[in-house]
């Protein structure tokens, strides 16, 4: 078999992302609980398009210049001044069809912008539910990848690896994966096997705490769902929109 | 049970010291292929001491004002200017026996130096040929534990994760443990198994393959094997002494 041309990277924190060259990659946006879940699913039912932010202030600011609808959390409760929260339940068809969605979320939206500065030329956003249009799309897109874990204030979590995992075990035939963090991810991912939700339990991670204690499980088993609203985002602007 | 006070972190690189509070803590510091394997094998050979030092020329200078062994490695070589290599093997008791030890990394003593600077009040190091001595101390001390992985450049690698998980796999009653990198240590500690060379090899870890490039499949076999050296090296004023 013919050795790959294409490089594969996992960045577990925006604090280590100054260590990838991401000149000629996709740059994967990873933020399994909940945002990129959210968008995924807000998207697979015609959003118009998601504009993440990162602060409340410029959420409502972009709100009512867009006419969009506002949503985000902090600390599990829709934020002061915003109107939706960030579950993906929240964003039905029957909703959210041809609306623009303004979504602030602070681990998401932060990587999204560094990746940006950085000069990424292709950004999009993965999660399990687009997992195989994310898959598709790295596979056919001829260029390297980063998958970009969003993390929690800058902290390695479970979930987002996981994730990383997932992606890796589907394509990595077709890239050089000259990178430790990229084969942990993938052992995790093996190791957690179909039932994420229960593994999630077990091993305490801490975003699951978080979540639960908010009565979120239906969330969480949801955002650890492959393909549950299998399109691709893509940034574009100042937005994402479906690729 | 009680529900444990102390708390246990990893932090998988040097480049995500900063997010954790270490002001009452002992610091880990783990570099297992090999500056902590061979620090630990010199000093059960009953070395004096070793001090760990930034650079060469750091490394020459203080090995004539102590008339110690000046020693490290650059690119799989012994560094120009210094007489010894990194390998735990070099430093047999008919050798090192009472003798000073200089020795020159770039991951671990980094590592070390950003704890200090960052107040840790006790710094040991750790490695499997130390493993035993290390948790015993632990459990021991009455202290939170960071377990800090040295990294190679920053990006998280395997070997320093493995080794923290098999930490965090023996300690764990003793400690609570909101830390998805923990979880994450300690899975792929149990994922690995007992052959953990094999482990290494299976999942084609960027410095199995480096060193194996060099021809150290005994030295790595050694820095994956438990309890070969089986001492408790504490870091005090600029040296490694035996705790």
């Amino acid at each position: 078999m013919a050795v790959p041309s294409r490089n594969l990277f996992t960045c577990l924190s925006p604090a280590l992302l100054h260590l990838y060259d991401m000149s000629n990659s996709v740059v994967v946006i990873i933020d399994v609980l909940r945002a990129t879940s959210t968008i995924a699913n807000a998207l697979n039912n015609d959003a118009d398009c998601v504009i993440p932010v990162a602060s409340v202030p410029r959420c409502i600011e972009l709100g009512m210049e867009t006419g969009g609808i506002t949503a985000g959390e902090r600390d599990g409760k829709v934020a002061d001044g915003l109107t939706y929260g960030n579950s993906p339940f929240e964003y039905p068809r029957t909703f959210i069809e041809n609306k623009i969605l303004v979504l602030t979320t602070t681990n998401g939206t932060k990587l999204l912008h560094m990746a940006l500065d950085n000069g990424a030329p292709e950004i999009i956003t993965g999660s399990f539910p687009n997992l195989s249009a994310v898959c598709d799309h790295l596979i056919a897109s001829g260029r390297d990848v980063l998958l970009g874990c969003s993390a929690w204030k800058d902290r390695v979590n479970l979930e987002d690896t996981l994730f990383a995992g997932a992606v890796i075990n589907r394509i990595k035939s077709h890239f050089n994966m000259h990178c430790d963090s990229s084969k942990m991810a993938e052992s995790l991912y093996l190791e957690a096997g179909e039932d994420r939700f229960g593994f999630m339990e077990k091993r305490g991670a801490t975003h699951y705490h978080r979540l639960m204690n908010y009565g979120l499980e239906k969330d969480i088993r949801y955002c650890l769902t492959a393909d549950g609203a299998n399109v691709l985002p893509v940034f574009k602007g100042d937005r994402l929109v479906v690729g």
